[in-house]
């Protein structure tokens, strides 16, 4: 082994690194791609047998692919901004050198053509692909085999359940993560990750296995809001291929982090429609943060959500039943898929329709909140990830901002037996950077109170 | 009566000019407004007991506009491109000075706040708004009063009766209506004027009743191609609140339609599977037409047109049960629409979703036709509009093209038992400058054969 990564070895286990700050040390030559790779795999041969977060790793691959980069590095080539760096990638988000197999039988073995746009972008920057992640069924309800890494008899979310625990799990400094109902978010909540699900638009899904053109949104993990910013300030490339991609205005969303709030934050502390589904815990958890951030929060209400915690089912299912109805008659999907499809095919034209044009009325409604609060502070999750592999949980505190297409992070503030799991900000349209760094105050807030 | 109507009522009666003879004689001062509105008041005097094609005229308040326009040229204003041109409006389309009764006893009496964009366009650019025309039943199939200026016994077409019967009728050059199977290209053919239809996005919807935003497109009436530019041109202004609206190169179709073809065109004559539903008058039409086109057609299939056929069925019933779902519980449908309502609720959101997403590929696949023939020859219609005034006829012939949102225009060129039928050309996405330069060569190619 190279000496500077046994030096390092001695400070900080370099796998244990954020991503913003490997990149760091990977740019200036400070640590070299293939060790940095090497100490990644060692942690996933260490404790893949009871994480699971894995569904296609070839470590050959990955340090062919560490050495190429730091050959580039050493030969003075250009590096881009995540040069070296090793990135999970969700097994619905189509890569041409490792297969895609949704999670379902029905797509095993299958290797797409091409890479997915964001997946192209991430190799653009310089990023390592380092393997496929686990994903439940077709980006569905029906679990694969990861486990919490914070207990392996817990579930770890879906769908992005790989994704969210590799990181969790110090296996991948950074992965890629899709949400339709709370895919992104309720893992990242489980697992004690950041997660950012970005404005509807601002990452391109092209490659990505089409479940809901209306809500399906690509989504990032990471180990601080750092990561978050600089995942997606690469992803944001606009795609015109991708109807609902926008371009996005220059400013990145690392320099609006990295500024000092003008004006402290006013939080929207909401309950949702769907209070009554979050756990005790939940409660007294949200109950001891207000009180903690005294008149930097202001609880309000805000009953058109119960709208659209409706439409986005009634979306969802529709759109499920035109993508993955094909399925129903070929078989391949699991008892639960099937039966959510059937369900979603009986979703009327003309509801869906409504559900579809309510959309831009209801965030209509929650704009004056918006524009009046800083951010919505609001759970990720019913509570911690429940015991048991059988059910990755319950999107409903997820579902209705994805519909909404706001952004929306989750912060690893919570704990309960041992158990992480999120405080959920939530922010306007194409504001990402204003809703990091207002994260960025709220966790350094805690961290002084503590 | 000033004199320079009276002198020109010996060469051609004012009122039946078209619309691009009248703005030039309107511009340069030779007509006055008011004489030419005068004209066509005084024919509608003559026929409307027989025609009924209109559900809001004051002939005063058509008269003070007319003077308003004479007195802002005499005082040496600018005047724009349809300076004091009378133009009908369908009645599904909002006037701030005028009733919008959408043919339904539901907006009886209803006055809209606002001009619909289009309206204010027409505005803009100098025309009277004349009056409202009849629509059917929100625009949908059941009749109103309007009948078949060519044979009060028989169906004018629908749903935009009263704008086509009108400019049929000489009560007015030009007017809007919409089409959302086929109620543009039906009942100018049954009417005997020249229809434009065009590419879905080309006009603002914007203040147009709603009944599917995947179909409904805006169009317009005229007695010749110039007319239909003329029109076409100062209607195509973008408006960023349509959603499909689109920015137009700014090549005017006026001037397109004045060139000389580089090459003579070779039409693609298309049955369609419609076919087997054209009248027996329609079916000899084309063969004599196909015939003395000689080198200058050829016969094509498209297959896929099935398919669109069955898919603007689908989205039609879905969305019409979306926008008009609730007056079935409000009341006041007719007992057919209501039928049409139910029957459309029962399309599935899946279905519904896949409907739409054809679209793409179905254009794809008749985009070689399009690129390799001038443009697509084929019915307007099933045949002229047949006897009775129950029924508006059959939309068999345009709703494929509606669906895959293409210019059509219609030309009045058959007839039978002195009852008019069209010729139906069908282009480009966005090419109707083409399209009726193409259409202009057909005329005046047959006029030369006879």
């Amino acid at each position: 082994m190279a000496s500077p990564r046994s030096s390092r070895k001695r400070e900080q286990k370099l796998n244990e690194l954020t991503a913003s700050q490997a990149v760091t040390l990977l740019r200036k030559g400070e640590v070299s791609a293939e060790d940095y790779a090497q100490a990644c795999l060692d942690r996933i041969s260490e404790r893949e047998e009871t994480v699971q977060a894995w569904v296609h790793l070839d470590p050959d691959y990955v340090l062919a692919q560490a050495r190429a980069a730091d050959d580039l590095r050493k030969a003075g080539k250009g590096v881009g901004p995540l040069h070296g760096l090793p990135v999970g990638v969700k097994d619905i988000i189509d890569t041409a050198d490792m297969p895609t197999q949704n999670g379902s039988p029905i797509f095993k073995g299958y290797q797409p053509a091409r890479d997915a746009f964001c997946v192209a972008t991430l190799r653009a920057a310089g990023a390592i692909i380092m393997g496929k992640t686990v994903t439940t069924e077709l980006a569905t309800l029906t679990p694969n085999k990861t486990r919490n890494p914070h207990n392996p008899e817990h579930t770890p979310g879906g769908s992005s359940s790989g994704s969210a625990a590799g990181v969790a799990d110090f296996m991948i400094p950074a992965a890629l993560a899709t949400q339709t109902g709370g895919s992104v978010i309720r893992p990242a909540s489980f697992c004690g990750v950041y997660g950012l699900k970005p404005t509807l638009g601002l990452i391109s899904r092209r490659g990505v296995t089409l479940q809901s053109h209306t809500l399906d949104t690509v989504g990032v993990y990471g180990r601080s809001l750092e990561d978050l910013a600089l995942l997606g300030d690469v992803l944001s490339a606009h795609d015109p291929d991708d109807p609902v991609s926008y371009v996005r205005g220059r400013t990145s969303l690392s320099a609006i982090l990295a500024e000092k709030p003008p004006l402290p934050p006013l939080f929207a502390f909401c309950k949702t429609p769907a209070w009554d589904q979050a756990d005790a815990v939940t409660r007294e958890a949200f109950e001891e943060l207000v009180a903690e951030l005294k008149d930097h929060v202001q609880e309000v209400q805000i009953p058109s959500l119960a709208d659209a915690i409706e439409n986005q089912i009634k979306v969802m299912g529709a759109e499920n039943a035109a993508y993955y109805g094909a399925y129903l008659k070929s078989g391949g999907l699991s008892p639960g898929l099937a039966n959510r499809v059937e369900t979603g095919a009986k979703v009327s034209g003309g509801d869906y329709v409504k559900a579809v044009n309510a959309r831009e009325t209801i965030y209509a409604s929650i704009e004056d909140t918006l524009l009046h609060y800083t951010a919505i502070l609001t759970p990720a999750s019913p509570g911690p990830g429940s015991k048991g592999l059988g059910s990755t949980g319950n999107a409903v505190f997820n579902g209705m901002w994805t519909y909404l297409g706001v952004p929306c992070v989750t912060l690893p503030l919570l704990e309960a037996d041992g158990l992480p799991f999120g405080v959920q900000l939530v922010g306007m349209h194409r504001d990402e950077g204003r809703l990091l760094r207002t994260a960025k105050w709220l966790v350094e807030h805690l961290r002084k109170g503590k």
